[in-house]
């Protein structure tokens, strides 16, 4: 069948599951932006810059599964790039298409704005080549077959892809097939398959102290089903690293907790690094996942799997997906009954008076309360992710955050792109004064949408986390105080936004039981000391600048021993 | 002598001629950050973003001659590239700085926060080697000499620099030079030079209708005074491409106009494609500086300067720097008196009532009027940039826009960037409300250092550039609409900001009759019709349609013919 390349394209990311694609229109893509505005089954949404736009179609597709954005050759690009490396960092499947210039512009090399004016047009894409797993460059002659490789790449490896799009090439006419696109999983090679299962069935009919430990991959993979039914199959315990936070049930009885080298909690480690058949779920041992590589991982009964090959103890086995790995082992393993792990009581809280300055002791306690099952919680970089870090979650949940990137700002956005997408769950983001001011701007876009998250801003006068590392009272951690809870208004005077500022406990006790009855959007402040930070944050902070700094690198007073 | 790495590198800077160095801090950047926080002769100036610190950085160099931003890996540096890539498309020197992680941590490949976890420490450089002249990554070792040769580029492209100071060195002691750096500016081949100048000067001498056309590297290696002697000695008259806007006096009396092919005013057009002896100042012949490829140049009596060679007629001399050969001509060419150019008398303009709802055509001559010398204007792409680029700007002062790069959102921190470096000046910014959305929060930072610039939002409800070009009432050219006058005090409650809307021309005069008498920031919104737009722009809208969307393309209704 005869079609524009434009809108087959398009029809391409719809017949992927995309239903919205962000974006900053510019003139090379508009006429694409003119064929999406033509179809019923997938919006554009405009968001105030690239950057953001990237980071809402990273959130987007935490919940909703993959996501697109559209940018402007150059200038949207590398204000875009930021994003698509941390969806690369933490796998996210993102179609990123630019609107190139004419192809027979590029072809003759000439002088064109949003360029270096010299003729090149191999910059961009050398740039994104280092953040995607796929580029092209779109003519009438290969946009058949390289749209299609671009996007089987994208879900193959969860991760980014770079699509540029000339803008003279969108309406023209070309022959394409007629059948859907079919996002294909890779099998691997059977017989390697069958040679995990079959060894990995036998570990575990034979361990003693079998754990799973969960990193993303087993979300983004889309296994979190077959593993939570392998853990209540054969009774074994699961750990998480962090960007693998409540992936399965944090509410569950075999749930250990959260598992970071010497930052875990004793019984934790002990069961992690004690396991005699350790399964790790794409598990990836960085700094805060290992806690600064303290982290002692049993080589010889270790399973490591990984998206699409795996080992086991030091014999690596390729073509075998963690997928069909999974689904494997689940089948045929036999099923036990083991006592669930034995958890230490948490300590109990103290209630704070309703008079008391607002602490983060007080206040985290008090959030884990708040939560709901099938919550969308959201952390940002800083006192945020690590306090969400120590939290149970409810069932059902789903926390986002970026703790490998770690780009502060990233939330507000990546709220947006995962509440557009997932309008019927509860958002709640909690992020620093610091990180909001990167990207404020979006809270337009979540209010111009009618989405009503509730956001607590944690208003602590400046980068808190980092004057923990260093420079606890340098005027470079200081940042402009701004009035947060006029923001709404600013952005958007209809919409109905409920902001207060909390400085007490009393405050905060009463503010939630507001939120409890809330329909509206919220905005709550939570005025913190400066130097008040949860404990892990306080321990982290010493870490990082011994680390960083080497031996004779500066440290804070209170760090000097 | 001894000194710290750290050290060295922040009194490199300072012996450049750096007083302030904007960034955002980061925990691999904090060290480096407490030794510039040690001295007294460069701040630190903290940003809301990374990529509003690489626009502000650009903005302070382009009135305060080079500038300096520091960013923490990978996170910071992405979102700062854009503005890297701005600077080296328009020719400013900014070094960059980042942080990158531990040396002995890179080396080992550990898999640390702000990377994609997989143990490569090359995509960043490699992502910066597109947009910058010069990288580094700095160890002990190489400090000493890699410092000076990459800042020794800077200034002699003026085009960025990238230096990566591993976190855990700034605070090793090495073996310094005592001497201070020297920014040399490279001399050429003193023959090769003679040879130009002397062939320069006899076609000038012979000349009868000479002609500078002058363009942004006039301004970047410092010949406008030479250029400004030049023309008056021989009675040369000049033109200005777009990024070249007043660098030369526009209210001289040998002043053109602006050129840009058939886009020019007729005039200008004739004097420059008709001239027998045409002299380019690093003139790049853009899509826009040549109003679409429709300039005609005239091959053989054009002298194209470059900043380090050059071109007579179709023969190209090496070697042979602008300055030096500017210098040269200026010298030995033949004193001549002529007649000043014929300008074509401006059609008066016809004062619209009070009451009139304020437009493009009413309020343009009125501002051009409202200009004091020695103002650093600011034009932000769009509307804003279209007009002023059409108006006579006065006697000393300067222009500041990104016609060749064009990235909206651009010019906020730009102009934080050039008013902190030149307190003294009056600054007025021109910025539309879909551009001024993408870099808000600079607003802050202007604030929080009591600036006082005026700045004018031309709210016309959404990118009417961009409605020119496609799209006329597409949803995907519709932006939020915000308070726009409330954000000064949102961002800062202490400082007094003049705040106005502006609907009439009436508005409009009592409005710009107040700001004669301010002593303080202003933000003056200026409500437009949403598909109103300067001519210029008007006829731009189709070119660029009929350019970027080809034969079958899309086409607004109205430019269908
Ligand atoms: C894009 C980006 N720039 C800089 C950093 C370095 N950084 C990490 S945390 C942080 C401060 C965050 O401050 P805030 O959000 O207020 O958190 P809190 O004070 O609660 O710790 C900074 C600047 C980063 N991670 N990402
Ligand atoms: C970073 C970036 N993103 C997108 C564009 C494409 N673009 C060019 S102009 C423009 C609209 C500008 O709108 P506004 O500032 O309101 O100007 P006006 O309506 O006065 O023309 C857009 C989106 C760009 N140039 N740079």
């Amino acid at each position: 069948m005869h079609m524009m390349i434009g809108d087959f394209l398009a029809r391409r990311l719809t017949e992927m599951g995309l239903r919205h694609i962000f974006g900053v229109p510019g003139d090379f893509n508009l006429s694409f932006l003119e064929q999406i505005n033509a179809r019923d089954d997938l919006a554009f949404i405009g968001n105030t810059n690239e950057l953001n736009a990237s980071y809402a179609a990273d959130g987007y597709a935490r919940t909703s599964g993959l996501s697109g954005v559209i940018t402007t050759w150059g200038v949207g690009d590398m204000s875009a790039i930021g994003g698509l490396a941390g969806s690369y960092a933490e796998r996210l499947p993102i179609v990123h298409i630019t609107g190139l210039p004419p192809l027979y512009a590029v072809e003759s090399r000439a002088l064109l704005h949003h360029t270096l004016a010299d003729g090149g047009y191999g910059n961009i894409g050398r740039c994104m080549a280092e953040f995607t797993v796929a580029q092209t460059r779109l003519t009438p002659e290969n946009a058949v077959t390289e749209i299609d490789r671009v996007l089987q790449a994208c879900w193959r490896e969860r991760r980014p892809v770079h699509i540029q799009l000339p803008s003279d090439i969108t309406h023209l006419e070309i022959e394409v097939p007629q059948t859907p696109l079919v996002l294909a999983e890779p099998t691997g090679d059977s017989r390697q398959v069958a040679r995990a299962v079959e060894q990995i069935v036998a570990k575990l009919n034979a361990a003693k102290a079998p754990v799973l430990l969960i990193d993303a991959e087993a979300d983004r993979y889309g296994i979190a089903a077959e593993l939570a039914a392998l853990s209540e199959k054969c009774g074994i315990p699961y750990a998480s690293l962090l960007p693998g936070k409540a992936i399965l049930d944090e509410t569950g009885a075999f749930y250990l907790g959260g598992y970071a080298g010497a930052a875990s909690l004793p019984h934790v480690r002990e069961a992690v690094e004690g396991s005699d058949c350790l399964i790790g779920i794409g598990a990836r041992f960085t700094d805060t996942s290992s806690g600064f590589f303290t982290d002692q991982i049993p080589t010889e009964s270790y399973i490591d799997l990984r998206a699409h090959d795996l080992s086991i103890g030091r014999e690596p086995i390729v073509a075998a997906p963690m997928k069909a790995v999974v689904q494997g082992v689940l089948s045929q393993v036999k099923a036990v009954s083991r006592p669930a792990p034995h958890k230490p009581a948490q300590a109990p809280i103290e209630a704070a008076q309703p008079d008391e300055a607002l602490t983060h002791k007080a206040l985290w306690p008090r959030i884990e309360q708040f939560f709901r099952p099938d919550d969308v919680i959201i952390g940002e970089a800083g006192s945020s992710h690590t306090a969400l870090s120590g939290l149970t979650l409810p069932k059902g949940s789903t926390y986002i955050a970026q703790p490998v990137w770690g780009a502060i700002g990233y939330t507000l956005p990546a709220l947006f792109g995962s509440q557009l997408g997932q309008i019927s769950r509860r958002h709640l983001l909690f992020i620093g004064d610091g990180s909001i001011q990167l990207t404020v701007q979006e809270l337009s876009s979540i209010l111009r949408h009618k989405l009503k998250p509730i956001i607590f801003l944690i208003n602590n006068q400046g980068y808190t986390v980092e004057r923990m590392i260093l420079g606890e009272h340098s005027a470079y951690n200081d940042i402009a105080q701004w009035r947060y809870t006029e923001l709404p208004g600013v952005f958007n005077a209809e919409a109905t936004v409920m902001t207060r500022v909390v400085e007490t406990a009393g405050q905060l006790e009463e503010t939630l039981s507001a939120l409890h009855a809330h329909e509206h959007a919220a905005l709550i402040e939570l005025k913190l000391p400066t130097l008040d930070a949860p404990e892990a944050l306080k321990k982290f902070g010493k870490a990082v600048a011994d680390y960083d700094y080497g031996l004779f690198g500066p440290r804070n007073a209170s760090q000097r021993s």
